[in-house]
């Protein structure tokens, strides 16, 4: 009997619902606590994560208590996704799965991230830079695209936590382009991804994690 | 036999710089192959590495080809460092690798490099930008202070990739605050993160690597 896991999660930030679709899809108990950002940056919780963000877990099941999205994803993969439904476990393709949940995590995440930042929060408006970011979440598409070329998902021929780990994020592209979204039809410029991300929003985990967002943003937890 | 790797680099660039010390400290084979960015954004790069960046690898030993400096690091520790003489391959050890190894990846590659962009490359100067991304860096290393109080070490009692990945892009600190380094005093202000950082400059391969990483600055290659 598996103990339900503890997400430290936040109803705005992308991450921890990254984290939410895949304990979602692989059917594991958990139960999300939203922290606020002040929260966030003090003790208790900084003995949990030093970094001061989330997500986090705590797995009651082996004791392992673990910050950053990509390594929480990958922990319960190869925990809990036994038979490889959602991941893989043998070379080569475990390795590709891998660099993917990388690049999620070294360059879709902080260019949307900092796309949102000067779009959005950033006290100041500077063109430059949201141009900058706008231009690198294309960038970031168009990479995706080519790889899908005649591919259905990123690695092997299956969905699993590699392309997952981008809907979130992915999801956020209207309200961080606000006004200008009309400068950017996805659709047309970068149809694999398109229809990739298409096929992702798809899925009833995919469907219920947004829902489950959106109820969070208005209620805050 | 261990036939040699191909590592696409760039003089400049930190990432190739960072697994060119995992394939030292593993005593691998390898031959680096210097790229300009030219070369990088076109075929027959592309296709090897669709996101037109460096590192890539292509392992004849294995046939894999890898990019993402993240997930290369991780597959060469579990390929070749059989002894776990540098990496962790058991549980809790290699999911707390994989944390700092994202943190890495998703923090301070992406913000160390937004502050080299903003304070050394865009053409415009703005200084709301250079002091987020500077208070970003001052923030990283406030993460590994905490995190090191007490500790020799990110993980475990001993070096491993998740230390190391960090050597590359710290290196560069200096240069990106340029002229207001004074500012900065990472030896008052984060006393464990300066010790860790000093304990990695000291090993005989990241000196070997730093001084090849001057010399390719200096021909190129």
């Amino acid at each position: 009997m598996v103990k339900p896991i503890t997400l430290y999660s936040h109803a705005k930030g992308p991450n921890p619902w990254k984290v939410a679709i895949i304990l979602e899809e692989l059917n594991i108990p958990y139960e999300p606590k939203f922290l606020d950002v002040v929260e966030m940056k003090k003790e208790p919780y900084l003995k949990i994560c030093p970094n001061g963000r989330v997500p986090t877990i705590e797995d009651p099941n082996t004791g392992i208590t673990l910050f950053e999205s990509g390594a929480i994803i990958e922990y319960l993969a190869e925990t809990y996704d036994t038979k490889d439904a959602l991941s893989f476990s043998t070379s080569p393709e475990k390795f590709y799965q891998s660099q993917w949940i990388h690049f999620q995590m070294s360059e879709q995440g902080p260019y949307f991230g900092q796309a949102s930042w000067f779009a959005r929060i950033h006290p100041e408006t500077i063109p430059s830079a949201i141009d900058r970011y706008f231009d690198q979440i294309k960038r970031v598409h168009s990479v995706l695209d080519r790889e899908l070329a005649g591919k259905e998902y990123l690695v092997g021929d299956k969905c699993s936590i590699a392309d997952l780990s981008f809907v979130t994020w992915d999801l956020l592209v209207p309200w961080i382009f606000g006004d200008r979204i009309g400068e950017y039809d996805a659709e047309k410029t970068y149809p694999n991804f398109y229809a990739w991300n298409q096929r992702l929003m798809a899925r009833p985990v995919v469907q219920k994690v947004v829902k489950d967002r959106e109820e969070a943003l208005t209620t805050g937890h």
